[in-house]
């Protein structure tokens, strides 16, 4: 079989093939601090220090989507993508993602004051959090979309990590509504958007441009869970002005 | 002696000596990295991955201060500010501190191509470059100005690493141009904007919002070296697709 041309379209079948593998190879499922974490090896401060990191992700989910949104000129998309808006801010009856995931960071015992001001959160967090934003503002409608396809690897994980949490931390367990829902609103999320982007990268050029956009939003997950590691786990050295866990470990 | 009012204008001298005691406080001369640049414990990897991810930085100073200079309309901070377009990119002639980091890239042993393409540089130093940028976009003239006055405490930094890096890691010594020249630029650039911003915080809130600044700048700077000491001193995982020394230690 001789190799196909470097510019010339990728099938379908191979296209979401390669958008798989990149969950393989980079997605934080494997990150070391993930990995502490199922192992039940995290202390409640380093969990704390987690969730109200995470909180600054978390927070500007329907902003990104919202930005999404408004760059699409198509009302099906926006009809579908205005779902994710709903997920994470609510619909004012019952709780959103943003309010279930600030009943965790109280279930570690930490207000939900200090993550909504957003004291002691690590510079590098919101760095990286605000990479995404800016990713979905000025890269393309086509690679804003593909960044949002982490999700499709999101329920094994999610799946693995409340089943751990419960284990190992069962401190925690009354704050674990966040995952309940993601387990579902994810995988439809994705299957949208990995439709969406297969039907509208027409080009190579755009297709390996997807490819990079998901690749570019795993390492911000990950550099995520490398600051944490690196403040609270080991060497642990959170940098001046961040959060400092006052339990002994 | 009684408080003086929170709405109150900050005295000159004491607008100063708050700015100064930023410096003391969170500048990275303390970083554990930088330590051990200066006890000679890194090794020739360390000190590549270390000039690779700073080019990232420094690629993009002419960059941040053209932003700076396209926001003043006063031509004479124009023109005062207009000397570190030559300071960093050259005057055509002798080399402008971007092609002598590129030197000093070449020094540690890797290739300028490497550097210029930013091929494995750490995810996390580009996030906390692209908000070092967007910061004297978004914010005010003011604060934009004000985060350069980290260069208020390069000097002493640079003049210890100098004499450090010649003693430690000889093979170095022919890449140290960068920062002969900036002993004398960046002191005489941070006493012009020093002054100015001393002079343009003219409420209380904008005097706030300078010290603010230059904290932010100094997390950045910080942050960069959280990335590469996680990534390459211990526990040292550089996250996927970045740079590996080849090089045992």
């Amino acid at each position: 079989m001789s190799e196909p041309s470097p510019s010339a379209l990728i099938p379908e079948a191979e296209l979401v093939a390669r958008l798989r593998a990149i969950g393989k190879e980079r997605y934080h499922h494997q990150h070391p601090f993930h990995l502490l974490m199922h192992e039940g090896k995290l202390t409640r401060g380093q969990l704390q220090a987690w969730a109200l990191n995470r909180y600054a992700y978390q927070s500007r989910i329907p902003i990104k989507d919202a930005t999404i949104l408004a760059r699409s000129e198509d009302p099906d998309f926006r009809r579908a993508w205005r779902k994710r808006l709903i997920d994470h801010d609510g619909d004012g009856k019952s709780p959103g993602g943003i309010e279930k995931w600030l009943r965790l960071v109280e279930a570690t015992g930490l207000s939900r004051k200090q993550a909504i001001t957003g004291e002691g959160i690590l510079p590098a967090t919101r760095y990286a959090v605000d990479a995404y934003v800016d990713l979905v503002r000025s890269k393309t409608h086509l690679e804003a979309v593909a960044s949002s396809l982490t999700e499709l690897f999101s329920k094994d994980l999610i799946t693995l990590r409340v089943d751990r949490l419960r284990q190992h931390y069962p401190w925690l367990s009354g704050g674990l509504d966040y995952f309940q829902g993601r387990m579902t609103q994810a995988p439809e999320d994705a299957t949208f958007a990995l439709n969406w982007v297969v039907k509208h990268a027409r080009t190579r050029p755009e297709q390996e441009a997807a490819v990079d956009a998901l690749r570019a939003k795993c390492d911000i997950l990950w550099a995520m869970l490398d600051a944490l590691y690196f403040a609270y786990v080991t060497p642990g050295w959170p940098p001046p002005g961040a959060f400092r866990p006052t339990e002994t470990p």
